[in-house]
């Protein structure tokens, strides 16, 4: 690939330092700017970029900020974003292709590892073995959403939920079990908190164990630990998962069982790495021209990659 | 998918029976025949079927059959094959890939499991974490060629080799090692072999530990038992693997890893059933218009499915 692909940066949090150090890491890409504070004025400044980047890697929140912005952006960019709000995809898909489409655009959703390499994962053996069954367990690993939920109980200063496989279901699973599991019997979180001076630590572990969505679906344990400890032992970003495939072959029901899991120092990293690779096979796709919202599924698997074909196959195949 | 993808199978020994089955389990699949026989007039048979059938399943072997009958028959019809001798796969693809030109069809070559979803798997995670490490093991299982390659020294009627990774060195990889490790150091090789009566069990042994390329690099061990115990305990056909990539991200180098792992009861079972979809993804791709030979890396993850976009998106992604 004689032209790097030239792309930018929207939000600079855990996830878009991680898109930076990423693209260290993949010289066929050159970073050309990082939008990196919320501003009234972002977009008419994005608009001083186009001709002059390919994508703009979209590292803001899945909550609130895409579902406004990234529409927004896909109608000037070509964009890729880590989506995440697994239930609301379809709505969020349509309303990206919609203005990818206006926009002569590509916007590649839902990449990093789930959704993205693990969908890919579940994708690939869903097909391989229909009629059987997927399970995905996640963590152990720190579920941000879920420490910034404690941070607005009253009298909390700081905390970090952990999101916890329940080791039996696991096994069960593991062994080829196709039953259905409640949220319950596969993950249970645990919470490590530092409050205020003198606060109420039964009321808030009380608050914390029944907050709506959150928390009502899981055993939850809470930890009060001083700041001193939370700094030293519950700094990092860990995280990783299990995907799981149950199915049978043949006329005599031979079991066939597959496991995907992945094991992160840091999840924001990973993330990363996952959306620049998606980036680079949207790049391909873009210039074959395809438009509209896309996601990892549309994406031949040697796009992700910077080898070219012979040496994947030689090398990988 | 209105009109079913019509399939003829080339070949009839586990395979073949493998993806009959197999396309019993996917009902937007047609058998329209079998070519069970091997004869001179083959290919002169097929031709009765140019119009009839989408693709020819190619269910015959690696070392001898497919170099040969691939790409001859790769110039009449599109197909799809499980080509498994990984070093020879780059001179392979490219006879296939010129046949298949001349006759203006596609040809997906070495699908299964290994080559096939390992690959894709491989080629995932060394487009994720570029610069890291990917290590592969085989088995527990039986690897047919090794049987055979045992069968052939006299007084020997009939045998089982089984590949059964080092469990040391798994352990090691697992834990992240990026360590290049010996054929020895990786897999064992455990055998189980029915003799003639009054044959020299320990000349054998010696014979089949030194048989080249198939034992010599890997510690060996061999069991004799009667027939009516192999014919008990070794006449499945179960296998396995694990792909590992261990990598970093981030300027501090933080340690990721990914493993997948697959348990299959019947090998040439979950061999077909990989074949199955990647038919469906390489009908798709010539429909588009793709033409020569392809690899599951040209393949976009989605189009190994059934589902439709919307599908995968909602219940996968």
């Amino acid at each position: 690939m004689a032209d790097k692909i030239k792309v930018g940066i929207v939000g600079y949090g855990n996830l878009g330092k991680g898109v930076e150090q990423a693209i260290g890491r993949n010289p066929d890409f050159e970073l050309v700017t990082i939008f990196k504070k919320r501003s009234e004025t972002q977009l008419e400044e994005m608009r001083e970029f186009i001709g002059k980047v390919d994508f703009m890697l979209l590292c803001i929140g899945s909550s609130v900020d895409l579902p406004i912005k990234a529409p927004e952006i896909a109608r000037l960019f070509n964009t890729v974003d880590t989506f995440d709000a697994h239930t609301k995809i379809p709505e969020y898909f349509a309303s990206v292709d919609a203005a990818a489409k206006q926009g002569d655009k590509l916007s590649m959703i839902a990449t990093g590892w789930d959704p993205g390499l693990f969908s890919a994962v579940r994708g690939l053996l869903d097909a391989i073995l229909p009629g059987g069954k997927t399970n995905t367990f996640w963590g152990w690993g720190v579920s941000q959403g879920h420490g910034e939920a404690i941070k607005r109980v009253p009298g909390v200063i700081i905390a970090r939920a952990y999101t916890i496989p329940i080791e039996s279901t696991l096994e069960e699973v593991r062994r080829g079990s196709r039953s259905d599991f409640s949220a319950r019997q596969m993950h249970k979180r645990d919470c490590y908190v530092v409050v205020e001076e003198g606060a109420d630590t039964e009321a808030i572990r009380r608050q914390i164990v029944s907050i709506p969505y959150y928390f009502e679906f899981n055993d939850t344990t809470v930890t009060f630990v001083d700041m001193d400890t939370f700094q030293r032992e519950h700094s990092e970003l860990p995280h990783g998962g299990h995907v799981f495939r149950a199915g049978d072959t043949g006329a005599g029901a031979n079991e066939q069982l597959a496991e995907f899991h992945i094991k992160l120092s840091s999840n924001p990293e990973f993330t990363a790495s996952v959306m620049v690779s998606c980036c680079r096979a949207a790049w391909r796709m873009y210039n074959e021209g395809h438009r509209g919202a896309v996601s990892i599924f549309d994406a031949p698997i040697g796009y992700l990659s910077a080898r070219d074909g012979y040496s994947l196959r030689k090398e990988l195949l």
